[in-house]
C-alpha cells in the first residue's frame, strides 16, 4: 500500500482531501502544522477526523508568528461581511502554504511516500497566491530536486491538488459521495470560545455558499445558531 | 537602501553570507531557524553576530523534530571521524533548505525585501541535495510564483547563494577580507555544553581544513584545545 502526505487543516477542503488520498488507495499520513492560527479548533478538528478513520497524524509546529503580515496570525482584524473581490485579502499568510509544502516533503522523505495532499483550490478561493496550479507545479519540480532521492535519481514525488479546479459545492458534492464528516470540520478564521463559526468572515460564507449550492444541509455550528 | 533577508545559522558559511549582503549594500535582516537542532550554540553563535554588526534578527521556531529522519534532530549518533564520501550522510535534515527558504521568503515578503541570502556550498559540502545549484534554481522560480507580488506581476525574488562555487578555503578567505569575526561563530554538530567544537563530525572537519588551505589561523575553540 503506498503511502501518501496530506496536508490537513482541520477545513472543509483539506478533510475532502483526506477522503479522496483514501479512496484513491493510499496509506495516508495526515500532516498538520501549528503555524500560530489564532485559535486552536482547526487542530482539534484535524485530530478528530484522524481519530475517526484511524489515520496516524503529526503536528508540526512552525511559528509563523516571527514572520507576522497576516490577520490569522497578527493582530490584524479578520474582515467580517466584505465582498470577496480580486486582490489579496489580508487573511493571507505570507509563503503559508510554501511552509506547509517544504514541511510535507520532509515527513514524504521520512515515510517513503512519494505523493502529497494539498488541498488549495484556485476556483472559490480567496485570491490567495499559493493557491494556483502554476505554484503547485512549481513546487512538485522543486521537490523532486531537493531531496536525497533527487540525487539518487529516483524522486517521483507528485504534489495532489484534487481540488484545485472544483467549485465548493463540487467539493462538497465528492466529499458526500465520500461520507466525510463535515460536521467535525472547522473553517472559520475567527470562532467564539466554543468553536463555533462567525459566519461572516470569507472562509465562512464560501463553505455556506458551498452547502447551498450543493444542495446539502450545512452542518456547522454557528454563533447565534444562524 | 534596498533589503535583503539572510538565512543565519550562525556558522562560518552564512556569517561570510551576511558579511557580503551587507558589503553589497543591502539593509540585512538576519532569520534563524530554531528547527530541534541538538544544541542553540549555533543560535547563539547568530545572536551575538547580529549584536556585533547592529543586524536585526528574526528567531523562527519550525520543530522538524516532528518529522525526524536526522541525525541532526533525532536520536541517531553523529558520525565521527569518517571519510566525507559520496551518498547521503545522516546529518542530512529531510527538506531542511526548503524549510528555511519558505520561511525567508515569507519574511522577505513582510519586508519587503527581493533577495535572499543563503549560505549553501555545492563544493566542500556533505552531500546534501538541497545545496545544489539546481535546487537554488527551482526554489527562486516557486518563489515568483508563490506570493502577493507574484499576482500582481511585481514578483521579483533573486535567490543569492554566492558561497555555491567556493570551496572552503575560499569562503575563510573571503570572510576575512569583509573582517569576519570567525570567533564568534559555531560550526560543530556535536559540542561539549560549552560550545567547545568536537573536532571530529564532518562540520568540524570540512571547517577545521578550510582555515589551514586558507592559511589563515583556526580561531575555533576545540574540546581539549587541540
Amino acid at each position: 500500500m503506498a503511502r501518501a502526505v496530506v496536508l490537513l487543516s482541520g477545513g472543509l477542503d483539506s478533510a475532502t482531501c483526506l477522503a479522496i488520498a483514501r479512496a484513491e488507495g493510499f496509506e495516508a499520513h495526515a500532516l498538520a502544522v501549528r503555524y500560530g492560527q489564532r485559535h486552536e479548533h482547526e487542530l482539534r478538528a484535524a485530530e478528530r477526523l484522524c481519530r475517526r478513520w484511524d489515520v496516524p497524524l503529526r503536528v508540526v509546529s512552525a511559528d509563523l508568528r516571527a514572520i507576522g503580515g497576516s490577520a490569522l496570525t497578527d493582530a490584524i482584524d479578520v474582515p467580517k461581511d466584505q465582498p470577496i473581490g480580486p486582490g489579496i485579502p489580508v487573511t493571507y499568510v505570507p509563503a503559508r502554504n510554501t511552509v506547509l509544502l517544504a514541511l510535507a516533503l520532509g515527513a514524504a522523505e521520512v515515510l517513503g511516500a512519494q505523493d502529497i495532499f494539498l488541498g488549495v483550490n484556485a476556483i472559490d478561493y480567496s485570491g490567495y497566491p499559493d493557491c494556483r496550479p502554476a505554484f503547485v507545479e512549481a513546487f512538485e519540480r522543486l521537490a523532486n530536486l531537493a531531496t536525497a532521492a533527487a540525487i539518487e535519481g529516483r524522486a517521483r514525488y507528485r504534489i495532489r491538488a484534487p481540488l484545485l479546479q472544483l467549485s465548493k459545492a463540487e467539493i462538497i458534492r465528492a466529499g458526500i459521495r465520500l461520507a466525510v464528516p463535515y460536521e467535525l470540520t472547522h473553517s472559520c478564521y475567527d470562532p467564539d470560545p466554543e468553536g463555533r463559526a462567525c459566519g461572516r468572515c470569507d472562509s465562512c460564507r464560501l463553505r455556506r455558499q458551498g452547502f447551498l449550492d450543493a444542495g446539502a444541509p450545512d452542518p456547522t455550528r454557528y454563533i447565534g445558531g444562524t
